[in-house]
């Protein structure tokens, strides 16, 4: 390895510097790399590769790799601080009393957190097919959805496969991202339409 | 370019053939190209690259890079195909009389065209974030669902976006391949669930 490191510039300077200035220097560096990629999938770049990542950063591109094995450890990282953000809301009690109010107030909490993570997730469910760990982020975050919806449904809604992927799909990412990205519809239109489907649901059962 | 091509075998070959038969072998690789691209996609390879492809076709990197400028070609080859095959099925017209039973026919009608064409759309959503081509596809997509069910729908609930877009994102592409996908339904389930939201819906208005 040596031999291929001797003209890095950051290298040469990291000889010379104590061991805990070296660790800070890592440290920052660590975080310009995942403030550029939040920053690039935040404005729409929903699939930058390293190079883009390091330009903004505005590190080398070997120090994106020293610090991420490879891209996919960028992602990860990005999946694990968009669900710590959002966790708070998502596992808030609710404060209705029965199961049909309860389902409406998910439509409600569920517009705010899309709202949050939505490039993020459009990011994951791209790339997921070149990674096997974003895969699996992908049908987790599916999972995720699906048990919360499941603890909020009477057992007799729950254990019919149709009536509960009915309600799943329509609470799901996909309408959310369907309706805002493809539709451009607003916040608040994209909420009454999910609204009105999940209330139509209601009074059919 | 000469020097540059002087090692490829094919060229070397190509030189003492004639006109047609250079030609026909063209068209050929063509041909195996785009039946290599189908062929990885259907089988849930769906980002394959140029290489990949190349090799599944059995001709040369450079071969594919000579048919289509980018791959982004190949992709604008095979939307080409797949609205083709079922177009038929889409502009067939419809048997009910009255609006609420031509939207349930829609429902079948969608779910039928939307297995066929699954994995190919799958790749076309994730490609389109690298491709103007390929985002400009999924939105023609989308345009073209929007446009069959407006025609269906009565004015007074056309002209109401936040009910229009309900029908819509319900019978849109991205809520059957939630159902069929991610929540592993059958076909005749994913068509229940479907069938359930849209009767739903019918029954509010």
């Amino acid at each position: 390895m040596a031999d291929l490191l001797e003209n890095e510039p950051e290298l040469v300077d990291a000889a010379t510097e104590s061991e805990d200035g070296r660790k800070r220097r890592s440290e920052r560096s660590r975080e310009q790399i995942i403030e550029a990629m939040f920053e690039l999938v935040a404005q729409g770049e929903l699939d930058p590769g390293a190079a883009r990542i390091a330009e903004v950063a505005n590190v080398s591109l070997r120090t994106v790799f020293r610090h991420f094995e490879e891209v996919d450890g960028l992602y990860q990282e990005m999946n694990r601080r968009v669900k710590e953000e959002v966790m708070p809301i998502v596992k808030a009690p609710f404060s209705s009393t029965n199961w049909r109010d309860t389902v409406l107030e998910l439509v409600d909490r569920r517009s705010e957190v899309f709202e949050r993570i939505m490039p993020y997730r459009v990011c994951g469910s791209i790339r997921r097919f070149r990674s096997a760990y974003l895969m699996q982020g992908h049908q987790d975050f599916v999972a995720m959805e699906r048990s919360i919806l499941d603890s909020v449904l009477p057992e007799e809604i729950r254990s019919n496969v149709v009536l509960e992927a009915a309600f799943d799909s329509v609470l799901g990412f996909d309408t959310w991202r369907r309706l805002r990205q493809d539709r451009g519809l607003s916040v608040e239109e994209a909420r009454a339409a999910v609204r009105k489907l999940v209330e139509a649901l209601l009074a059919s059962v």
